[in-house]
């Protein structure tokens, strides 16, 4: 039962409808253009009061659980339950604005998953349901239903408080990222600025660390050694990790103008940096017996979906093993207890590689010979062609292997895009440039025409000085050029490399995948320049001084320390030891 | 004494040029325009008899040699000798053809360079000396100069026989890269058919093993173990790696086509793949007590130039004793003594890492916390930004650290470019794609309307079975797409994403450097179509196997073996186990 005839039906079913369009294209077999024209038809019309959401409609079978239940592949139909109602969405898998997580519910009810994802219940989402009715659910399938139902509470309960700067992407589950002014302020970001990425409710709080235990399975997952924070903390040396996360996403505004994608709205600060204290992984799974025979670690966190689901990932076993790679089970970030959006009490923290790998709330670690089976393993956070989208007939055989590693970024965050921008005869830019796999920016390319020429940013010295392929901080960059003269708009770009000196794309398209993550091509800003009404200055000595960075730079024997960027006499900020200079240079200027 | 005296002085000494632009231009102090003008005026013309490049020229003045070897900078100038002529060479070295290499004659002598650089022995060249022309050298340093100049032979009368299937670069030192269309015939490159790439004349062989010994030097150069070839052997695992070399110049001569670069003219096959044996460097540097200590592991060649400077290099020791860089001390190439051209008896193979690295003719290893002092590590194989050229003031300043890994690549071997290809209704498409550090290859997208849209290319399953992070080898890729019914021209683009998803460049312009290396933007060929005269065929079922190739592929188990593809019925290749099945099928179509 597809979408045809559910179409004809709803239509039939609403006579006061002007569903003429949809009609007409029907006709001709225009199915896709029918589906259009239904949903702009019905789209935001509210449902009647006869057409309460998964109530029974007596002109539709009666199916029983059982067959909703042979109903969880593309090629048999999918199908879901809403209350009384059954609902074929294999067509409309496509169109979901979660991407493929929809297949969770295949078969079942979806009653407890919109109870986590809350965005579902709305008039528009309860008539783009409806739109996908093919029965009613039977009495006997309801009653089980209602009786093995999760009890009815607000699975976002627990949730913490959060940072009232954070930028809200979705709010059930929490995702929110830094506003961009703020995210270059310091080198290490702070923990209630850092970016969330939660995938589900944020689990209660180990309330008595003493009962709370990780489970180590060193050889697949049936025979599994219990390990407590006190012995990881004292059996297990710590080590400290300065490291960047990004999330997949980071950046998927930019690559949904090209062509709509799936997912949350991230713009460019779904990106932080922590140092990260806990045991090394390397250790914990080698004094368990763990060699290199197999080939994956699964994480398994505490989180977990209306079914029990838990959120999990894996890496290689060989990247996990590598001492050269730091692989963290880290209990602190930055110092303290890592905070509850940010994994409490353990996660695990996998240096240059993709966020989504490093589980939060972490439970159980399995040594297998297969990748995680979690849906977000096996069924997310894969790369795509540019030319596979969700109406690409068998979608799924296309997918790259699990990301892992990220490749080389870089973004302006000052001054923001759009904004007006107060210059006199030189604009500072300001930004982040890193790369996966330990590998370290060498130099961070910017432009004030779109591309045409190229200058080269000032890097800190701090992620410089950081090991060669064991580079895991981001590398802040800084720029303060001339204006042109008669300039009233820049569209300023950057673009980085790193020591394997890859390059960034230059444009989205080429890049462009379903999911719309991994965008990591150049970034553009437009501004619009406000130059004040004064006279020109004619400080040429700080002029002199700015065209000297790169020398200075290059000379620098500063350590990689924590000393964050500030503001300094009215100007935007520079690196410590420039700073320092700075400092100096006014001195002798001031009398 | 600069291009402005030298230039007024070489125009009074050639009363019969008619030098009147560059007297004009001279005359406005535009210095760039008069050196143009004379470089023009003269360029070509042979000496005249009186002018025999290096004799006396009474009019100028004299120069003693202690005087010649302080000029060995920038700052005092760059002096050179020639024969009896005396050189300032400053200016002229920001556009000498080989970069910077001029800079090892420097206050010398250049004949002995000369010898070992034969393309100098031109008018067009012994004209542009003497346009530096400054002074005589008197008649005391000439006879020094006699008495202690290096036995005036052919340093290249050692050099092999090669193939006389290879493109040819330079004949001294030889340079040469395999056609286009036979690259890719081989998974693993055929010794002769391996581009060649020599920086000096290739040393004498080694004729008696037992004689010849590896110098071993664990901390600095002060004391060195010696190990002999049997040690080598008997002591040491023997291990093979199938690594993929790639030469930083590799497709120069594009990058030559946005603006001019130094450096010889690379086409695409400045690459090979070849299954090297040998031991461990990590094994023989922790036999000897090497530890991580130090920074760097550098290696010195037997092959020197005129003044005895050996060829020389260094990697990181981390990656040196790391075991999963795979870094061997190889005495064998694809099963044989490693050949004359590529390193005889001993070379370092750094899998992952760019050529120029993998030391040929190994004779010393140095752990020592700097780079290499050579040349080659201190002045060359550097990324330089895409502003910056040799006008730029102090331009070394502004280079970037030492190649080490390289970026992902990818380019189209067949068709070649600018020919004319017989098409019916499809096209054949092959190629490589490779990236550096160990990342493998996840897809090869390939469009026919320059870069608009895309379809993936089929890789070949014996290097998608690389392991992560491990994946040395190339992935041959090669694609069959329908050709668009009118079209008589099409232009080709391919493009690689690797395992961290990092993508290549869209065009040369943003990633040119002065040196034109590192080159990984999309690879361009247009081609022009010949379509047969006869009536079109109907083979669909071949078509509809060619659709299926991205399932038949992910569903391969096919093992990384080295049967190479071969050419079946007439059409172009395919990988073993598709090839396995197109015979299949073929059998069931013949009676």
């Amino acid at each position: 039962m597809r979408l045809a005839s559910i179409l004809r039906r709803r239509i039939v079913a609403r006579p006061r409808v002007a569903a003429r369009a949809v009609g007409a294209a029907l006709a001709t077999h225009d199915l896709s253009a029918a589906a259009l024209a239904a949903v702009m038809l019905l789209g935001t019309s509210a449902l009647c009061e006869d057409e309460e959401p998964g109530s029974v409609r007596p002109e539709l079978p009666t199916v029983g659980l059982s067959e909703v239940r042979k109903h969880v592949s593309r090629e048999k139909g999918i199908w879901v339950v809403y209350k009384r109602g059954v609902y074929d969405i294999t067509e409309f898998c496509a169109r979901h604005p979660g991407g493929t997580k929809i297949l969770l519910a295949a078969g079942k009810s979806i009653e407890p998953f919109w109870q986590l994802f809350a965005a579902h219940h709305r008039a528009d989402v309860y008539e783009m349901l409806e739109e996908c009715r093919i029965g009613n659910l039977d009495e006997v399938g309801a009653a089980e239903l209602a009786a093995t139902a999760p009890p009815h509470s607000d699975a976002y309960a627990n949730d913490p408080d959060r940072s009232p700067a954070l930028r809200v992407n979705s709010t059930e589950p929490f995702n929110a990222e830094p506003p961009s002014e703020l995210l270059m302020n310091d080198f290490v970001t702070p923990n209630d600025l850092f970016f969330v990425r939660n995938h589900l409710p944020v689990p209660p709080p180990v309330e008595d660390p003493s009962a709370w235990h990780l489970k180590i399975c060193a050889r697949g997952p049936s025979v599994c050694h219990h390990v407590s924070m006190d012995d990881l903390k004292r059996t297990f040396d710590k080590a400290t990790v300065t490291a960047t996360l990004q999330c997949a996403g980071n950046r998927r505004r930019e690559m949904a103008g090209v062509k709509a994608v799936k997912g949350l709205s991230w713009d460019k600060t779904a990106i932080g940096t922590a140092r990260w204290s806990g045991a090394r992984l390397a250790d914990v799974l080698r004094a368990h017996g763990v060699d290199d025979a197999m080939r994956h670690v699964q994480f398994e966190g505490r989180d977990a979906d209306a079914t029990g689901e838990r959120y999990g990932a894996s890496i290689p076993l060989a990247t996990a093993l590598d001492p050269r790679k730091d692989v963290l089970l880290a209990y602190e970030m930055n110092g303290r207890d890592i905070p509850r959006d940010h994994g409490h009490p353990l996660r695990v923290i996998v240096p240059g590689t993709v966020g989504a790998r490093q589980v939060k709330y972490l439970d159980k670690i399995i040594c297998a010979n297969t990748e995680s089976p979690s849906f977000w393993q096996t069924r997310d956070y894969k790369g795509f062609p540019p030319n596979v989208d969700y109406s690409t007939t068998d979608y799924w055989s296309r997918a790259g292997p699990s990301v892992q590693e990220l490749p080389v970024q870089s973004a302006i965050t000052e001054p923001a895009a759009d904004t007006p921008v107060d210059v006199d005869d030189t604009i500072t830019i300001r930004g982040y440039a890193w790369s996966g796999g330990g590998r370290g920016i060498v130099r961070v390319d910017v432009s004030l025409d779109d591309g045409h020429t190229w200058t080269q940013a000032d890097l800190d010295p701090r992620a410089t000085a950081q090991e060669y392929n064991r580079s895991w901080a981001w590398t802040p960059w800084e720029l303060t050029v001339d204006v042109p003269d008669n300039a009233t708009t820049l569209t300023l770009v950057c673009k980085a490399v790193d020591s394997s000196y890859n390059a960034q794309p230059e444009s989205v398209a080429p890049i462009w995948n379903m999911r719309g993550i991994l965008n990591n091509a150049y970034h553009r800003v437009t501004v619009h320049l406000l130059r004040p009404q004064t006279d020109d200055d004619d400080d040429e000595e700080e002029e002199e001084e700015e065209e000297d960075h790169f020398a200075h730079l290059a000379s620098s024997s500063s350590t990689f320390s924590d000393r964050a960027p500030t503001r300094v006499a009215g100007r935007i900020a520079t690196f410590p030891q420039k700073q320092q200079q700075q400092q100096q240079q006014q001195q002798q200027h001031t009398p």
